[in-house]
């Protein structure tokens, strides 16, 4: 790993408050949100890792990782959070090499992760109707230099899933169990489908029409996480937590 | 992907409970706790995703997942649950490739969603004190047909890290803040430490052990999950639920 | 208050895991469940407050208090928690002098608790249609001598509630909606309905009828208790926590 | 109970958004915070549970329960929620006649939910080291119509107790491992000691305190309370939450 920064390649930039910027070193002055009117290309031969000055503001200067693609990426929806993302990884065993189906893309968000995780041998398909989520979501994944391992797909997927032998089908739009046959036809066996479901009376729909395909291991879950709160007066939980993100249904295919 | 199970091969049954059992198909008749007694052989020729019979129980046959690799583990000691090394797997934003520490290894639950997550080019190096828990957790990552990613290692890890360029450091000890100057030296710019503890003085001691070296990006999480139960009469929350396993200290080196 | 234990008097034993056992002071050898066979007037003239030796066990000695009468209740039915009771209590602004309608009566431990906080001069009308739950829960309520304030009632609820001018109706029966009309003109222009449903299709069910009525400020919500574990290894939250009790649901009549 | 507003008394108004102001009917035309400039004794003679209008906007005019005093009360400090209020009350067994210390005062919150609760012959004593904030709480005191059953005193709780055979003690301050063996000697036996603390270690200094005395049945817990939101498109619970008030740590005086 190179310790200074060369031209051409994406930074993240990390402010007091870890709000983060990612750019890509390149000689043209520009005005970034955050930060300020300035030419990137003044980057270039930084070492990585310290804090530098840009204005009159600090920050430090890293290599993007999955949490600075995550945390840095523009919203023009609702997302799915980093912590379930981290159940969808876990509970479907998405790996290198694997080969998935999400619908719809939002704002890329889960598909940022899910690229992550199956580079540099698996594929992503992820299916929108809107062709404007498609972009947007695709401008968030190429800044995290992850276009190679997504198709997008301007498509219905209660229409219709093309791909077979799927490792993972995962849904997040209003009404997953449309999606339910199609995700049985193209899955493998022992593949998992994944929905994600704010409201109870979808997880319900969904649940019960699960339980008349060949499916296994159905099971729904909430996650909750608080911050714990360390000072030098001591220490508490945080008073400022998400009642609600979503309920995660899982199931996977047997014969 | 084969459709049939093959000599030589790993599989898992999965009983009505959803209880799971792996093991490998060679022809030698085995007392196998949950099944009976029976010669796995016999297996030879069944096809994936089929409801097989062994004596009079039921049970679904599988190529095994990462999930079922988790639920099939064998236990010695008290393991980290998927749901937190789920966390720890976005949090220190591991991908495939990375090289990681982990001390101490337990069972090797964690080793085995590591391991996973970071193969096939990547390396774990698990650190722990004691032998008999090394050669515990190396037979269920063998068992998972990892132990290509992970080198065990009989060494107290507060006495130092050999590895270099890491990009995470995950501590599960009693005294995770006396490995916080070895991971430093051993991390690479912009790589991840974390730590897993039940008690608050923990957490207290290892964040205030951070903010006094180069670590940005500090922050401690719990996370709780709940089941919600689906039936004929309705649908509610689990009334079962583990309250607490531990929290969750995450910090990013910075020069 | 007197400091020493009376003939006639119930008293409140508790042992050193802090099960309760109440009973009372009469000259009658007996076996007594947890505690052994022995006669309670060898209580007569000990001091409140003190270790006293039963068999070869200790206990300690007080007057009962409402926690005391809640934990030493004998349960034939799911009871409705302290934890909750409390809910409704503060937010049906129940408060002594009150007159209240309940149903059904369970074992009688949320009687306990309203006609503890309506007395001396509210009154409690506990609704069931079995027998035997009003017997058991009547016993249970004259062991915590609250008897003059409850007057149980062997009636549908859902037929009508004969009390007119009513300061709360609270409801735990498994179909609170078809309550909602007569409580409506039960109640006291600004007294407070209140249902606790473990499932979400009666919360569904029973806050749209409310919202077809005259009533304001519906609310459902969900409580969640854990207890922190203090010892001298360090803190912790507990890892015993009961995921769910049900949903209490709160109204307002208006005209 | 009469039905139409008379004058001299108080009563609650609640706007659409179920906000809540609670005033005298007097002839006196003044500025009301959230209402508007208009003369209260114009509201003399309607009806309570009606829907009003002032000025351009519609109320509910009911008269005021203790949740209503509790809602439109004037905060100058943290207040202590009604959930929290309501643990207090049961697990420290409160009811009509206790004689009751609470200290510090704060904005008066949980001296209205206690001087509900023991009214009529019970008697709260509320110390506080701050004059303006005995007069801020005497105030909200007053308009919930409380104040013969609460005695206010200008004293530091931690120099002693001047009450004696108190049913609970109950501490809101910063240190409250200073008051237990004042507590100790004011409760009765089976009296109640009870600590507010945002913070882990004032929990732990509590308990340990406690553990140091005569007290049994020590133990800490922490509630969360959920809203279930339930609209036409389905339900879900709210993404509001509060993450953390306090701790409640309780205890019960033997000798």
């Amino acid at each position: 790993m190179n310790s200074v920064v060369f031209k051409g390649e994406s930074v993240v930039l990390i402010d007091s408050n870890f709000r983060k910027f990612i750019l890509c070193i390149k000689d043209k002055t520009d005005k970034f949100k955050g930060i300020g009117v300035f030419n990137p290309i003044s980057l270039e031969g930084k070492k990585y890792g310290e804090l530098i000055e840009i204005g009159n503001k600090n920050f430090w200067i890293l290599k993007p990782s999955l949490m600075d693609n995550l945390n840095a990426l523009k919203r023009n929806a609702q997302i799915i959070l980093p912590r379930d993302a981290a159940h969808i990884i876990i509970n479907c065993s998405i790996e290198s090499g694997n080969n998935i189906v999400e619908a719809g893309i939002g704002s890329g968000s889960l598909s940022i992760v899910l690229a992550t995780m199956i580079k540099p041998n698996g594929k992503l398909f992820s299916y929108d109707i809107r062709k404007d989520f498609l972009e947007h979501a695709l401008k968030n994944i190429e800044m995290a230099n992850l276009s190679d391992y997504v198709s997008t797909k301007l498509k219905d997927v209660t229409t219709g899933i093309d791909e077979k032998n799927l490792d993972a089908v995962i849904i997040d739009i209003p009404n997953p169990w449309d999606v339910i046959e199609h995700a049985w036809k193209s899955l493998k066996i022992g593949g998992y489908f994944c929905s994600f479901s704010p409201l109870i009376s979808q997880v319900e729909q969904t649940v019960k029409k699960l339980r008349k395909q060949n499916f296994i291991e159905i099971n729904t879950i909430e996650n909750i996480q608080r911050e714990l709160i360390i000072t030098d007066y001591g220490t508490r939980p945080s008073f400022n937590m998400l009642g609600h993100t979503g309920y995660l249904t899982f199931a996977r295919k047997i014969l």
